[in-house]
C-alpha cells in the first residue's frame, strides 16, 4: 500500500499523532491475514528538511549544504521511525507478534529519463531572481518563477525503474515482517560504472509502490488517497464514483482527461502499470486509508482489473 | 562491528568519500566468509542535523522544532544510505552477490537509568545564560557551561537494554544480507503503556553494538577505533600494546585507570559485556578499520577473551 506524505502532517508532533491513526487500519489488514508492505510519500517532510538544511547552510548556521537525495534518505529514517513505532504499538495492543521495520531504500531511475530535461517539482526556499541566477550558475540547479512568490528550484520526477533493496523487502515479508519501504518514492539513484549515485529528483511514491508491488508479485496494490473512490466528471453535477474499472476503461477515461495530472492521474496510471505487469491476476485498489479494510471487502474503493 | 561516527567525516561529500574506503575492509571480511552486521556512531552527523533544524526553527527558517530522537532517526537514513550504497558498489565490483541494507533501529533504555539524572552529552548550539535559562524553562532541557564557549544543552547517555528490531536483523543476516543497524547507538526509546516513546539521549554506539552482538549470539564483536591495539600506560615511556587480555586482566587495568573514560574505557567495557554474555565462547576485538582483516588473523588488534 502507498500512503500519502500529506497524511503525515507538517510537524513531528503532528506526524507522531497521525501515524497512530494510520497504524489502526494497517493493523486491521494484518489481523485479516494480509502481508502488508508500506510505501509512503515525503513531500512536506523532505521539503521541511531541505529547507532547514538550506537555511542553516546559507544564513550562518554553520552546517554544510545538504544534497537533495540525502535529505530524502533522512525522511526515510524520520518517517519510518514514527510509522514503525506506531504499528509496533498497535500490533502489541492487539496481541499480534509480528515485527515491523523500515528498510532504507534506493530506487534506480534512468539518467536519460525525459524528466531530467524538464524538471517540474518545486523544492526548497523562495529566492529573488538575482539569488536564483547566482545559485544556478554555481550549482547548475534549475529555477522557475512560482506564482509570483519568487523563484524556486525545480527537480525532475523520473520514472522508477528498479527497487535496489527489493530482495531484502522480500526476505522480510517472507519472515512475517510488516515492511516500510520506498519512502518518498525511494532515494533516487542512477547506475554508474562506480555503482549507484544519488540524483536530485522526486520519484512519485505511487509509481514506486506500483513497481515494488509488481516486482514482488503482490496480490494487490492499494493506493491510499483523500477520497474513498475514483470519480469521473469530478466536481460536476454528473460526478460518478467508480466501483471497478478495467484497463481498457481506464485508458478511455484518461483519453477524456477525466483524471487530474499530478493528482488522480498518476495514481490510476500506477495501478494500471501494476495490473499489466502482474502475472498472476493481481488487482489494484484506490481508496482512503480509513476505509481500506472495507474496500478490500468490496464495500467501497475503486478496483482496477485487467 | 562498531564503526565510529567520526570516521564518517563532517559533510555529505566527505562522508560519501570516506564510506568508499570503509566499504573495502568490510567487504574483505565478507569475502573471507564472515556474516557482517554493522553498527555505527553518529556524533558529528546528529550534531549537524540537530544544529541545522534548531537554527532554522529559531532564526526564521519557518521549519518546526525537531526533537532529538527524530534527528537521530534522520542520521540512520542519511548514514545508512551512504554506507549501504558504498558496500553494494564494493560487493558488485568484486562480483559478490549479497544484499546490504539499513534497518531503522530503536533501542530501549530504562527510564530509571541513572544517566537521566545526570545528563553529560552536549548537543546543539551554544547559548547565552539568559537564552539557555529561557529554553530550560520552556522545554525542561538541562544546560551546562561549555569551556567558556557558552551554554549548551546536555542529554543523558543511558545504558542500552534491548534492540527493538533484533529479530529483523537476525532474519536478514540469515538470508545472507549485510545489515547496517543501531545507527548512532540506536534511536533511544523508553517503554510506556502506549508503546515505545523516543527520549532525548545518546546511546553509546559501542555498548549498543555489544548488546546486539550478545543478543544475536555473534561469534565476534569488533570495535573499530583510531588505533590498532589497546595500550596500557598510554602515551607514557613504558606504553605497551596489548595483543590479548582476559576479563580478569581487563578488570585489573580498569582498576588502575588505564583506559580513558569516554574513549577507550567504554570500548573495553562493551567488549567485556559481550564476552560475559555470550554463551558460546565469543571473543571481542578492538582494532582499526584498516587492519580489521589482519586483526582477525591474529596479526594485530587486542582480543578480549574469558
Amino acid at each position: 500500500m502507498a500512503l500519502g506524505g500529506n497524511a503525515l502532517g507538517n510537524t513531528p508532533e503532528e506526524q507522531l499523532r497521525l501515524v497512530k491513526e494510520t497504524a489502526k487500519p494497517i493493523v486491521d489488514l494484518v489481523e485479516q491475514g494480509y502481508e502488508v508492505i508500506i510505501g509512503h510519500g515525503n513531500g512536506p517532510q523532505v521539503g521541511m528538511i531541505n529547507l532547514a538544511m538550506e537555511f542553516s547552510a546559507n544564513k550562518g548556521g554553520g552546517t554544510p549544504y545538504m544534497p537533495f537525495p540525502e535529505c530524502g534518505a533522512m525522511t526515510q529514517g524520520y518517517i519510518g521511525y514514527h510509522l514503525q513505532q506506531a504499528i509496533q504499538a498497535e500490533l502489541a495492543a492487539r496481541g499480534i507478534q509480528r515485527p515491523c521495520t523500515t528498510v532504507v531504500t534506493q530506487v534506480v531511475v534512468d539518467e536519460k529519463d525525459p524528466g531530467f530535461a524538464n524538471p517540474t517539482k518545486p523544492v526548497g526556499s523562495f529566492y529573488t531572481k538575482e539569488e536564483a541566477d547566482a545559485i544556478a550558475a554555481e550549482k547548475g540547479f534549475t529555477f522557475v518563477e512560482d506564482s509570483g512568490r519568487g523563484w524556486r528550484r525545480v527537480v525532475p520526477s523520473p520514472i522508477p525503474r528498479r527497487i535496489v533493496e527489493l530482495g531484502v523487502v522480500e526476505q522480510l515479508v517472507r519472515a512475517g515482517a510488516i515492511v516500510i519501504t520506498v519512502g518518498g518514492g525511494g532515494i533516487p539513484v542512477v547506475e554508474t560504472e562506480a555503482g549507484l549515485k544519488g540524483v536530485a529528483a522526486v520519484i512519485d511514491k505511487d509509481r514506486a509502490s506500483a513497481l515494488l508491488a509488481r516486482d514482488i508479485q503482490a496480490d494487490q496494490l492499494i493506493i491510499l488517497t483523500a477520497v474513498d473512490r475514483v470519480c469521473i466528471n469530478f466536481n460536476k453535477p454528473d460526478q460518478q464514483a467508480l466501483a471497478s474499472i478495467t484497463l481498457a476503461q481506464a485508458e478511455e477515461y484518461i483519453g477524456q482527461n477525466q483524471f487530474a495530472p499530478g493528482s488522480m492521474l498518476p495514481k490510476v496510471q500506477s495501478c494500471m502499470e501494476f495490473v499489466k505487469g502482474n502475472s498472476h491476476g493481481g488487482v489494484a485498489l484506490i481508496t482512503s486509508l480509513a476505509r481500506a479494510a472495507e474496500a478490500l471487502q468490496g464495500k467501497t474503493g475503486t478496483v482496477i482489473t485487467r
